[in-house]
């Protein structure tokens, strides 16, 4: 069985969606956000305290992009993973990698700075340099969405789930007016997904389940 | 041909020492560091502006623990990487990425904002705030470190040039006087493998040859 742990709408989402995505079953654990603060028990279980983590069998993994490509494994022939040898294989890898490293870590000092941190500690002009760095790179994939639906091998990927979870946080932080017209369209297009929109129900109704709070980790979580 | 544009000790390292793991010929273009500012015609090869940057062939890559893994592909039954259905499959893609999405970026801000920014733009409140989120990080790989010489199934693998660069960053940083005991002792061991010192040999000889400064990136660089 695969278990999850999850806070609404941290970048373990990307977890959720690709286990929707895939259809496998699964146990989704939610926690408080941060957890760190208000489930200090989940210490015990993971001492990063940070979400995601994945535990399946004797495998325990933390990284969500990483979850994403090991979950594609689990599902023989799916449509979601490009494979060695594939044309497009190297440039999915990269995808995977940009979507956490590139584009959501500069997201996560726009929040720190401008909203997590108590008011003396803000640094607006760091959040700001984040903002512009995050949307530098984001800019460089306009002319491959211009001239298509997805990033790699014309078809919705695992690829898509990490770079779309960016977009997701942008789209919390009030970043979204700022995105090129492709960026926009893209991002449309992802949140039609039929997974995307399972994927927020049952991080809903395992939050009400739980009785963890429903506010989305990036609004401040809370308990 | 592999391509590989690099500056010197930046996070492209990684794959000049996955290349020279591998024994794969390759084609080392050194750029002086930042590109963006001393290479400015890099940008119309990579819009990013950042390194590395691979080319082989169609494909095009930009994060270098996603080029790791994608150099592997092309040394069928290499021991450098794990493949699907290995036991510790999951834990060799969650290292790749904590290398560099959790260990590598917030390192970034400490060079940030102790040394590359000027001096009242610096904020070295930001820069000890990610200097401890780093160290709090690797600690988490100290219980493994102190069973374990290497990251997964005992032996060196593509995981470890992702975290090990993380650790040669630090070095540069400074911070390796904080590292806990069997960190800092895997360091050390990291630094005795052959290809290692190759790819550090390698950086240097085409830094020369091609008229570049020999300063590590994270030292400033410079023309």
């Amino acid at each position: 069985m695969i278990r999850l742990y999850h806070c609404v709408s941290a970048r373990s989402f990307r977890a959720v969606w690709a286990l929707e995505e895939l259809g496998l079953p699964y146990d989704l654990v939610m926690l408080p956000f941060p957890p760190r603060q208000h489930a200090r028990a989940f210490l015990d279980i993971n001492p990063l305290g940070t979400i995601p983590l994945l535990v399946h069998g004797e495998t325990r993994m933390t990284e969500s992009a990483a979850i994403c490509q090991y979950l594609c494994t689990l599902v023989p022939g799916t449509p979601l993973e490009l494979r060695r040898g594939d044309a497009e294989y190297g440039s999915f890898l990269n995808m995977l990698h940009f979507g956490e490293a590139t584009l959501t870590f500069p997201q996560t000092l726009v929040l720190r700075y401008s909203r997590f941190e108590p008011e003396d500690r803000r640094q607006p002009s760091v959040a700001e340099d984040y903002a512009k760095w995050f949307l530098a790179r984001l800019r460089t994939l306009e002319p491959r969405l211009t001239q298509e639906s997805y990033l790699c091998a014309g078809r919705f990927t695992a690829a898509d789930i990490s770079v779309g979870y960016a977009l997701m946080l942008a789209d919390f932080i009030g970043l979204t007016p700022r995105f090129t017209p492709a960026v926009a369209a893209y991002w449309d297009r992802l949140r039609e997904q039929r997974a995307y929109q399972r994927a927020l129900d049952a991080e809903h109704a395992a939050a009400i389940a739980q009785g963890v709070s429903v506010v989305p980790a990036p609004l401040g979580g809370g308990r």
